[in-house]
Parts: structure tokens; sequence; C-alpha cells
């Protein structure tokens, strides 16, 4: 029940954050499909988004199924994840905006790396209140895949420095990691 | 409970996707009837897309009371059809900037297309999660309207790069199949 | 089962429409009390309008305690309903923009006017498939309410032709009608 | 039951209000870091206000585990504190573009005040319901933190008329103060 309303919560923040940078996709003033192809850069930059929230509500789903209790620590580690992720519509836009201009793209890599440190101190959290031999703590195992992430996103942004392309690659390149389902929870769910 | 949280989720999208458009409605800037009748495209449009949306809640809402199981597989499809879904706003709103011009009426068809082949794609999901012997398998049947509104859909789209007129028609037709309660599923609520 | 999606749905339209009017307070360009003081309409509608749909969402939340079906007709009955209630923002805005202009007033007595019907013909749906002897039929008795609600906006609409003061004290005379705690369903609370 | 929806209600509300605040967050014209730095007002404002809005949504989320009923009056005390809490967009927004300028500073904590009376006042509702004897009576107990925190919010709020920073560091005490976990609720969720 406790875990109901956090999950519900939770919810709420990714389905608002996701939908409202559509908003910031203004129709074109001309109806042609040249003025529909330059706005190439806000379609790209928010399937790159959209896809990351999804992963995000995606394992946080998943995670929260094998989860017992929830207190305080739990939910500010939680409320600290959205706080990043809500900063996620901005540098979005602000990408597209300058067409993947290299400070923009490097603050896009720090948001999400804000948001993966968050998560990383999430499951933490739970861990510490679920006990070492919980459900959770057995399936989170070593959290090889959380871990990765954070290396990958730092060397993107200090490689973004160089070349915002370099971000770029590694920004995908996580994306794709986590779009492979993640056995350690999924066969929960057949 | 599985399927609690991933309809809430869904709920929660189209909601907001549906609110959203309103945003857009720009009050007048003259406090006159004629000036609120300039404004009738939008009107058109924010009903037509409302429709759209409402029939896809409805019909979601109807599918998953016969799902017991959902996958990584229904997830990620459910995710791509709240992706096309979230571009109908942007496309409604470019439709009645440009007073239904040919460009944006035949985008406003193809995320319309894009919608309905990911709802497509979530039913066999959930088919092949559930299994071909249960109940939402046998409900779904051969999903005769899903197949009919892509061909129609299809149809509009080409006959769009004629006159608009004819995809505007091809849009409200399969909108109209749709409204006809869905006899598979409803009985099951009364 | 069927009615808590149903409400969560109904819950999350009207929730976004109550907060997304206030993206329209623009911040005043001055950091003065005057300059605060001359967004007076912006806060005076928003208030009315948080009240009706406060409203709404308190008798939708009570009556649906005693309702134990929901079929189509219901669900669209209910879709109607939230069209017209999303059209609230717009007629609130442009209310406060034009300083309650006589179009305007009389426009965002038309939304109440259309969400009041809606929901009569809701409650009407539920009746039927909820039987005239269920918990919901008996409980709204002859809605009462509903039905002084609409003539009062009927005259209120007309008299808004003669000054827009008029249509104005009614919708306010609508709001503290039911601002009364509705006894009907209050007692299954306590 | 009843408070599943009642918290669901509040829960979107105040999620949409968190979420709304980033789009104002305009993405800067220049693709700078100076050009980022600049909006450090917008993000320092941004996080006092999602720290007060998740600070008040963990406490409803505390306090609601404790109680069960609700009634018409805990109904309208609550729509009255998200009424209040649905402000904080404007007044956070108006205080970063005006870089803490005066009137802004006290109106942004004439808001916080109003949120707070509103929180208490809910209070004595919930315990108004469920009796002096009952769960949430005794845990809310004399309600310490509440009264010192509208002390504070008054005292600052009028220390804002000799200088705005003196308003400022009063919010951002209640802020701490209530971010020390609330000892009374919380072992409930261990």
């Amino acid at each position: 029940m406790t875990t109901a309303r956090f999950e519900a919560f939770t919810d709420a923040v990714i389905a608002i954050i996701i939908t409202i940078m559509v908003l910031e996709f203004k129709a074109p003033h001309e109806a042609t499909w040249r003025a529909l192809c330059e706005q190439y850069p806000h379609f790209l930059c928010y399937l790159l988004s959209f896809v990351f929230l999804g992963i995000y509500w995606n394992n946080h789903h998943h995670m929260m199924h094998s989860v017992k209790h929830v207190g305080g620590g739990v939910l500010w580690a939680n409320l600290a994840l959205l706080f990043w992720l809500s900063l996620v519509p901005f540098t979005t836009i602000w990408m597209a905006e300058t067409h993947f201009a290299q400070v923009p793209v490097i603050s896009y890599g720090l948001v999400l790396l804000g948001s993966a440190v968050c998560y990383f101190i999430l499951t933490l959290q739970l861990v510490k209140v679920n006990g070492k031999d919980s459900e959770v703590a057995r399936l989170l195992g070593r959290d090889f895949k959380g871990k990765v992430s954070v290396v990958i996103y730092l060397v993107g942004i200090l490689g973004g420095f160089i070349h915002p392309l370099i971000a770029g690659i590694s920004y995908v390149t996580v994306a794709a990691i986590w779009l492979v389902p993640d056995r350690r929870f999924e066969h929960r769910h057949n």
C-alpha cells in the first residue's frame, strides 16, 4: 500500500515530464514538408529523451515489484531522481534549438549523469531498508548496468569537450544497453 | 498488480496528451463572437483528436481487462504507442493553424497510422505473452477493426495528396467505426 | 476494478485541467504590489474555475462510490463531460484577459452549461446501467441541484446579453449551491 | 478506498505543479556556459519550490497512512491546500525573473504561508472526522512543526519588508526543519 502511492506519484511525474516536452514542438509556420523536416533536431532529441524516460519508468516499475518496504530515505532519493529527470525537457529543448551545440549537448549529459547517480542512490536506499537478503537486493546484484552507465556518461561528457558527437554516441550507447531487457527482474512478470 | 501500474501510467500519459492540447487554444485578442468563431479550425481539430484519444483510452481500458500478464515486450509496445499518441497535439495544432492545408493534414494521418500500427503490435505482444488460448486472444479474435483502420488510413493519406478533404473524410470514418461500441469486450462490463 | 481505472483517468484529467490554468498566470514584468494587483481578474477567474472543477471532482468522487457497474455509455458520457471541462481554461483566461467583457463571460457560462448537461447525462447513464433500484439511483433521487443548476445557467447566460454582471452572479450562485455539502452521498463517508 | 482516490488526486495535482515549473525554464538563446549560468535564479527558485512541494507530498503521504475516514470537510480543506500550492509556480517564476526582488520574495512567502495554514486546517479536519483518540490524532500530537513553520513564515514575511534576504532565510529554515524526517509517522513504514 505504501509502495502503491509512491509508485503512482513517480509515474505521474515521469508521465508529465515525457508529455510536456511535446509542448515545445512548435508547429512550423509554413505548411510544407521542408518546414517539417527542418524540425528534425527536435524530433531526434525528443525521441532520445522519450527512450531515456521510458527506460527509467520501465526499470523503476520492475525494481519496485521486488520491494516490500519504503522509508523516508527511499522517498527522498526518489524525489532527487525525479528532480534530475525533470530537468531533461530543459536540456532536450536547448540541445534541439542549438542544433546539437557543444555546451547544450554536454549539459544534456550532465542531467543524465545526475539522474543515473540518483537512481544508484535509490537502489542503495532500497537495499538498506529491505535488507541485504531481501528479494530486491538479490535481484539488483552488483547492478553492473547502473555502474557502467555512469562510467560511459563520464567518458562521453569529457569527450564532449573535444566534439559533441562523442558525447552523443555515449548517450545512445547507454540507451541501447538498457533497451536490452533487464533479465534480473524480467522473469518475474512472465 | 503489474497491469495496475501499467494501466495507470498509460492513463496518465493519455490524460496529459488530451489536456495539453487545450493550452494551444489561445484566447482571442478581441472579445467578440466573430473572434471566437475564427478559432473554429482549432475547435474542430481538438474535438477530432479528443475523440481519437478517447477511443484509444477506451479500447485500451477494455482490452486490459482481459489481460493477466504483462512482459517487457508489452511495456515497450505500449511506450511506442504512447510516443506516437504524444505527437497528436503537434499535428493537431499544425493542421488547425494552417486551416487544414495539405501537408499538415497528411502528417496528422501519418501520426494516426503510426499509433494504429503500434496498437496492433501491442495486441500481438499481449496474445504472445498470454497465449493463444487466453481470454484476451479469444476476445481480440481477428481484430477486424484494427486492420480495417490501417487500410482506411493508408487510402486516406494517399488520397490526401490529391485533396486534403479525402484524408479528412478517412480520419472521421475511422473514428466513427470505433465509436460504435466494441461488442467483443463490452459485455464484460454489464 | 472497472470503476477504479475509470475514476483514476477522470481524476487525472481534472487534476491537469485545474493545474494548467496556472500556466497562464504570467509573472508581472515589474516587481511591485501594483503590478500584482493588476492581475486581479486572473486571480478571481482562476479561483472561480478552481471551485467549479473542485465541485465536479468532489461530486464525481461521491457519486462513483455508490456505483458498481460502468458500461460503454457511461465511459462516453464521462469523456463528453471531460471534453467540456477541458474548455474551462480557455474561457477562464479569455474572461480574465478581457476584464470580464460580455462575450467571454457568456462563453464561460456556455462551457459550464455544457459541462452540467453532460454531468446530467452521465447520471442518467449510471442509473440505466445500474438499474432504478440501485444504490446510485436511490441516492441521486430527483437530482434537484443538477436541474436547478442548468436553469440558473440558462437564465444567467440570457441575462449576460443585458449585462455580464448578471451572468457572473448566476455562476457564483450555482457554485454556492454546490459548495453546500451534498447530503445525499455525504453520509456514506462518515 | 475513499482515501485511495483522495490521495491519487492530491498526488496528481502536486506532480503536475512540480513539473510545470520546468516549462518556465526557457532554453538560453546562446549555447554557452555563461548563458546557462545566468539562469541561476531560476534554478535556485525551482530547487526551493521542488523541495517545498516534495515536503508537502511526503508529509501528506505519511499522514494519510494513519487516516481511516475522509469527509466533505477534509476534501475541501485539501482542495484549499492544493489551490495555494498551485500558486507556487507563479511566485517561483516571478521571484526568479526579478532576481529576488522584494515584492516577489514576500509574495512567495505569502503563498507558502497560505499553504501552511491550509495544511493545518486539514489536520484539524482529519482529527475531527477520525476522533481525538484516533491514530492520526495521536500521531499528529501537538503538531509542533506545523505551528513553528507558520510563525517563522510570519516573521520572515515581515522581515522581508526590511530586506528580501531575511524572508529568504526564513523559507530555507522552514524547509530544513521539515527535511529532517518526521519521526511521528516515519516508524510506521519500517
